[in-house]
């Protein structure tokens, strides 16, 4: 009996609510915090249930963060990237274009010393972050006409936001904002000449392969697009520690869940798209070339203008230079072989 | 008062064993157990307590399946493929020579059947197992002389075991087993040709570059090699629901983490082991396409006469060919411009 009040308050029965940035519909985007949810229940004997929204039944997609900042909800889950408008650095928490796959930017944010940099951006919004979802590298979307230079990309209108709109922009294309929704028959009437989204599995729902048959790879604005859990900071506080560990747990659970998933998925989906009459390209050397230099002159600028960008930058760069000498060693050998042995070793 | 028992039942005090089939000195390999163990403290509110115990205090390595089908501990932590003697399937636990990386692995276990074909395995041996911790791509190991062609391998005696060992004897090599301590004698005086073990962070610590310089990538016949959590069936099944939920987060956590740290850890191990004279060579390709050719030639053979082996190749293979292909896209195509890009794009 003089143990029991301890045990309740230690386990407090608590509601929370988690706003995505997502549509149910897009299942490998959505699913993540729902996942979370599901463990964090499950852990708790049902004690700590956190309900999740789709985007826009209590917040639109790009007020989840202020809405984590306020505490209009305890959660949200969200690429942090959507709000490099307030702060650049918040790039970091998502992708910058030629930064790291989902291995490296991991290691980077669990051992690297990448969460404790972000925690501390993260906090001026009083919100703590969690690593909490990976979209892995993502293709370079659905174009009209075929590209051979850098020349072709002049006045190119290209559905793209942020640093890969501001490289394309450099690179003579004219990036344009539209909503998902108005990007199948903008391109489809010409107003546009190119999109990009996600990866095959996503891509395939919106159809785009029907009116800009040329699919390009990869997407190297987004070569590993990590998703954040942002937590109204006075809300965690309030958790018992043992709370705490649970959703520390689901997330990096739900990170590495959401990255196999989206394995598993885009592998069929590709196929699909290809039988649909998708026809695979890479993007032309000279293009990934002018966009490497792009990029690092925009961060570059950057850095010598905004503190906190450069105060991230400089572990983020170190560590990712180092990364990438390290995964062409035994990692990309190892695949290089692999991927093709099947078609060509007989 | 009428909730206190209710809540006291759900949440038992447990105190288990977990036994380690690694030494505390390699801590990327131990440490993994003891982040399960820690996860789960902290989310149970340190009522369900795992101590972790390293190789051969309680249990020795090579007992570690056997200790978790009897009950001896209730956990072990060890790549299940030690005991292809036992059973040859049980290498899908762990890994096969030219098998999936560490997101394919993942993707096929918890997004394509792998987990519930293992889990059907492993309960022959009483055992519910989870995927806990990667080593990612492996080196080669250490060699004393170059190798050019497949003929170099004639008569070689390489210190390497498992599947890897069966690739190399058909190539024409002898494999040789020699417990970790003796290796670094046996190479010196030439009593063996080569050895290999894990990677940079590990290697470095047993001094290998030392005595045979020639430090060879990739590590073919372990692209990604998975560490189970072996649980024994009746300890699982008396757990309540939400204990059982702390271990499968924790593990998903752990199998996560384990490859961030390595990751992290073997980028500056390598460097090091450069400056310390280790000089880098990719296998010769004709060397790889032979060991392609060996290892489908074993695995065919394997199926005809195994049939746990086939039911779990036929789901295995078939998601393998179809990740490799989908890899070659936008992931692979991304890696192998970035990776080199920050040297060669000026």
């Amino acid at each position: 009996a003089l143990a029991a009040p301890a045990i309740a308050q230690s386990a407090p029965e608590i509601r929370w609510r988690l706003s995505s940035a997502f549509p149910r519909t897009f299942d490998t985007l959505f699913g993540p915090a729902e996942l979370i949810a599901r463990q964090v229940a499950a852990i708790t004997d049902n004690r700590f249930q956190i309900r999740v929204f789709p985007a826009g039944e209590i917040v639109p997609p790009f007020s989840t963060l202020e809405a984590a900042q306020n505490g209009t909800v305890e959660m949200t889950h969200v690429p942090n990237y959507y709000f490099i408008g307030k702060e650049p650095a918040l790039a970091f928490e998502t992708a910058l274009p030629w930064g790291m796959t989902f291995r490296q930017h991991n290691a980077w944010y669990y051992h690297g010393g990448g969460q404790a940099l972000l925690r501390e951006l993260m906090r001026e919004y009083n919100v703590i972050s969690f690593l909490a979802g990976n979209t892995g590298a993502q293709m370079g979307g659905f174009f009209r006409k075929e590209l051979r230079t850098v020349a072709d990309l002049q006045g190119l209108k290209f559905r793209i936001a942020g640093l890969g709109g501001q490289i394309m922009a450099r690179l003579g294309a004219t990036p344009q904002q539209l909503a998902l929704g108005e990007v199948y028959s903008a391109l489809e009437r010409g107003t546009i000449d190119a999109a990009e989204f996600v990866g095959p599995y996503d891509d395939e729902r919106i159809g785009l392969v029907r009116v800009a048959p040329f699919y390009y790879y990869p997407g190297f604005w987004e070569g590993g697009a990590a998703l954040s859990l942002n937590i109204h900071l006075p809300a965690w506080e309030s958790l018992p520690a043992s709370y705490k560990a649970a959703i520390e747990t689901a997330c990096a659970m739900a990170n590495a869940d959401m990255m196999a998933k989206y394995d598993a998925v885009n592998a069929a989906a590709l196929r699909r798209l290809v039988a649909q009459g998708a026809q695979l390209r890479a993007f032309p050397r000279e293009i990934l070339a002018e966009a490497w230099k792009a990029a690092h002159a925009i961060y570059d600028e950057l850095a010598r203008t905004n503190a906190k960008f450069a105060r991230i930058y400089e572990s983020w760069k170190v560590f990712r230079d180092e990364q990438f000498l390290w995964f062409r060693v035994a990692e990309l050998t190892y695949q290089n072989f692999a991927f093709t042995a099947a078609q060509t070793v007989r």
